[in-house]
């Protein structure tokens, strides 16, 4: 599988890649255990800082690693990866090292301990900002941190989760940019 | 344009259509007054309560009318409506009655007061559920308590906002079923 270089890009400008709601890779890092979950369920909440919440169910393996640690990576596939990504999405970290079962690189962050995955196109260091809905609805609200993009293609093919097994591939792009006030941009 | 025919639909099953990321249209109404803005930062956060989660900055006219009230309709557009999407972000509800200004319809919902716009494919309303990170986040929780739908296409044409006046428009859809373990559906 290729491993993706990836470039720093401007911690502010995560809502490119995470507002049109693809399916991601959260890696996470705990007591020298590593672990990746498929997630859908993510908003965007601030730009400066750079907020965002995750609903991590706590029936994941991943659940305790990220909370005890305080971090995880946020990392963007594309249908490249889509049974890869289905395959983590129905297997345990409980059980297998989800890195070596896949194939997939890890990667030193610069942030945080939790390793970056080569293979994704996108890949944002998070820190644990707010934990105040962690406790009522498994919601976490994390810092982006650092960010790392490949510079092209500049919309990649993300996948969508619809439920029952059935993703939405990313489609064409289409700008109104001429519609727009300039500050609602 | 046209009016779209909607049904009742499970609410617990309103991830198909929001878990994907699309630009949503939130009708609120309040004292008499009714309004729509744009919102593409919003999360799905569990099945049963439906309970979604919606980043509505304080900058908006709507935020008032929707924190007051503690209620509103989250409705789903297609690119049958891309420059009316883009029109309702660009201008504000404390200038103009939207509704008119856009030739939308508003329907009257069952369970809450803000009306649903005929014209997009669904259409779910909404209570409160939770405000405690309304003061600190604008994040609001609500319960979807009731949901419409238009029967088909079942996989709608989407808009997903990726900023700079660009939109990614929903593609193709792939099934992955045959891999997935029953539970993980």
């Amino acid at each position: 599988m290729r491993r993706i270089a990836k470039y720093d890009f401007p911690v502010s400008g995560v809502r490119r890649f995470l507002e049109p709601g693809p399916i991601v890779l959260v890696s996470s890092q705990c007591k020298g255990e590593r672990n990746i979950m498929t997630l859908g369920w993510h908003v965007v909440l601030e730009f400066t800082p750079s907020l965002i919440g995750l609903m991590i169910s706590s029936a994941n393996h991943s659940f305790g690693m990220i909370r005890a640690s305080g971090e995880c990576v946020v990392n963007l596939p594309t249908t490249a990866l889509t049974d890869i990504v289905v395959g983590i999405g129905n297997t345990s970290g409980a059980e297998i090292d989800k890195f070596a079962h896949f194939g997939l690189t890890a990667e030193q962050a610069s942030a945080v301990a939790a390793p970056l995955i080569a293979e994704c196109h996108a890949a944002f260091e998070c820190r644990l900002h707010d934990d105040v809905l962690v406790d009522t609805y498994n919601f976490f609200i994390f810092e982006v941190v650092k960010a790392h993009v490949a510079p092209r293609p500049k919309h990649p093919q993300t996948l969508h989760y619809t439920g029952d097994g059935v993703f939405m591939v990313a489609g064409k792009t289409i700008s109104r940019k001429s519609l727009f006030r300039p500050g609602m941009l």
